[in-house]
């Protein structure tokens, strides 16, 4: 039996996905071996990393002007690989400051040039993103960096800054689980583990002409026009995790695309949010109600004795990874593209369930 | 039906461990998801990387003065972290070139202090491993960097210099194959996809005082402290490619361990060779015999024509792979660990009677 796994990542992966991978594991379209198993410099591979980056190119809107590349390393490489590429000579950059992860994006930026933080919410806790319209961005900045989803504490960007400089944004969290115009984007990056497949793999999206910006002393491997040029094969990529991108990518494809799935993370972050709301305080949401997570629903019970015990009941219903993240306390669901429905409607029973003899 | 795949990598895995792989992919262990979907900071992950980490050191011997990672980008970022980590400042390091894959990392070295080449075979098309009893090393370079097994070329060192600084190897294309002594080497690093599982996890094994080399600017990524400080675990590892690892190194604990490996490898690489040298000069190996590969047998058929007829006749009886690398031409057969002896036979059965049709 499948439970329902609320875990902020790695994460649920599309049942439909799983039980394919699975058929096909040993013996990969009749090849007789599994497609972990064959040189990604043959025709399965090129066939498996073709199809995933038309998928993200067909999903996501992408043109010619963007190069689309699978990396490894996580978003934490990238932390360092933007300013190392984009940073220019003698320059700065502009961040803003909306949680853990921004602030570590932050930290290594600083190896690399001037780094200013345009906006923060750090003072509140991180409980809101700081609005956009009072932001007031440089024109000469290198870019303008921001995290459109906070995994920890459970904060998202619902639009996007105008700005003149190239805007990039970590998307680690939210990308692909709704639509969004990528040309206002200079990049995106997304480590693959909580919408798109499995850990191991990142997913870069670059305009093409930030590709010039490397300077000369970054090492080959470290450079973005390097993987660029050699469709992501300038080495052996992370083939399987690759591969299964490539399926959940197929099957985002299959539900209808983004605008589908947008309406159903939008039903599904609703539901749970309108239970939070309706507990009358037994179930508490910190955060700016303009900028709540439709990724990673965090809530407080009135105490921490009772968030065990929620916990613990949950995992024995079949629901796991509630627990929030270490930092933050209290309970988080991550409800992902993978998550169904059902899953969202089977916890908001339990969480009533729950109010009902513990409330 | 499991067909023998001779690719030099990624390589065919052990078949008990695809199947045991493929059997809990969608319920591990009764968690009701797969392993790959389940959170790195849980119980379930922190098993299979602890136990990963603990077969390598029994496998390999290795002491508490090392640390064992698992990090990402292949050897090819290895050849920038490694000058990146422990190049001394204002310091050189020497190289061995021996190959395709030596002269790589002897370009990215060069971004990071001065490389002195101190041995080279490129002048004799890469056939022999420079007779390391002529070596002149120095005894204040930061490091000297050898490639053990040449995966183009078909070479292999059969026996490791003696230095007083720290001796680094690139063991991508035969790690884990033969008992070696750990204690000789500052640094060892391999891919994983020739003979520990799928690509997208890289094994490094670093003597702990070299931890301390690293200058202050490297970023947090890119620093061997970073992960052995936090057990592999700073940010998300790629956990099904460890997992996969954990599972190959089981495998190779349960069948006796390397030196039991390492018969098995002589016995396949000896009867593969002994057909190459008794075909009168139908097949022809271009190496040194004292420098021969024992993981990447390479051939000669008397033209290019009766290769792709070898190829394509081969492939069709459930041989794949067997096309030699694009910058070397004729034929390889890539006998890793996960290769049985039986794939060997079959392939010398092919051979006498090809060379029987077509001699």
């Amino acid at each position: 039996m499948r439970v329902y796994n609320f875990s902020a990542g790695p994460a649920m992966l599309p049942t439909p996905v799983m039980e394919r991978a699975q058929q096909e594991f040993c013996n990969y379209r009749g090849t007789g071996c599994g497609i972990m198993e064959l040189t990604h410099r043959g025709k399965h591979f090129e066939e498996v990393i073709d199809r995933a980056e038309k998928n993200v190119r067909k999903l996501m809107g992408i043109s010619d002007n963007y190069a689309v590349l699978f990396l490894q390393g996580g978003a934490s490489m990238q932390f360092s690989m933007v300013p190392m590429n984009i940073m220019l000579p003698g320059g700065f950059a502009e961040y803003a400051d909306t949680g853990t992860w921004s602030s570590k994006a932050i930290k290594e930026a600083k190896n690399f040039g001037t780094v200013k933080v345009i906006a923060s919410s750090k003072d509140i806790k991180y409980t809101k993103i700081p609005d956009i319209r009072h932001w007031k961005p440089s024109k000469d900045a290198s870019y303008l960096h921001i995290t459109s989803n906070n995994t920890i504490y459970g904060t998202q960007y619902h639009s996007f800054p105008d700005v003149e400089v190239p805007l990039v944004s970590d998307m680690s969290s939210d990308i692909m689980s709704k639509v969004i115009d990528v040309n206002k984007f200079g990049l995106i990056y997304a480590g693959a583990q909580k919408n798109l497949g499995p850990s191991g793999v990142t997913l870069v999206i670059i305009r093409k002409d930030l590709l010039k910006r490397t300077p000369e002393t970054v090492p080959t491997m470290l450079r973005y026009s390097t993987h660029a040029d050699e469709q992501s094969m300038f080495n052996t990529p992370p083939t399987f995790s690759v591969y299964m991108l490539a399926l959940v990518t197929d099957w985002l494809l299959e539900i209808g695309g983004l605008s589908v799935m947008e309406e159903i993370n939008n039903s599904k972050s609703e539901a749970l949010y309108e239970t939070i709301d309706s507990s009358n305080g037994f179930y508490k949401n910190p955060n700016d109600p303009a900028s709540r997570s439709k990724m990673n629903v965090v809530f407080r019970l009135p105490s921490e004795e009772l968030e065990d015990k929620f916990v613990k009941e949950a995992t024995a219903e079949g629901m796991i990874g509630l627990k929030g993240h270490r930092s933050a306390g209290g309970i988080r669901a991550s409800i992902y593209n993978a998550m169904p429905l059902a899953g969202v409607e089977r916890l908001i029973d339990f969480m009533q369930e729950f109010q009902k003899i513990n409330g």
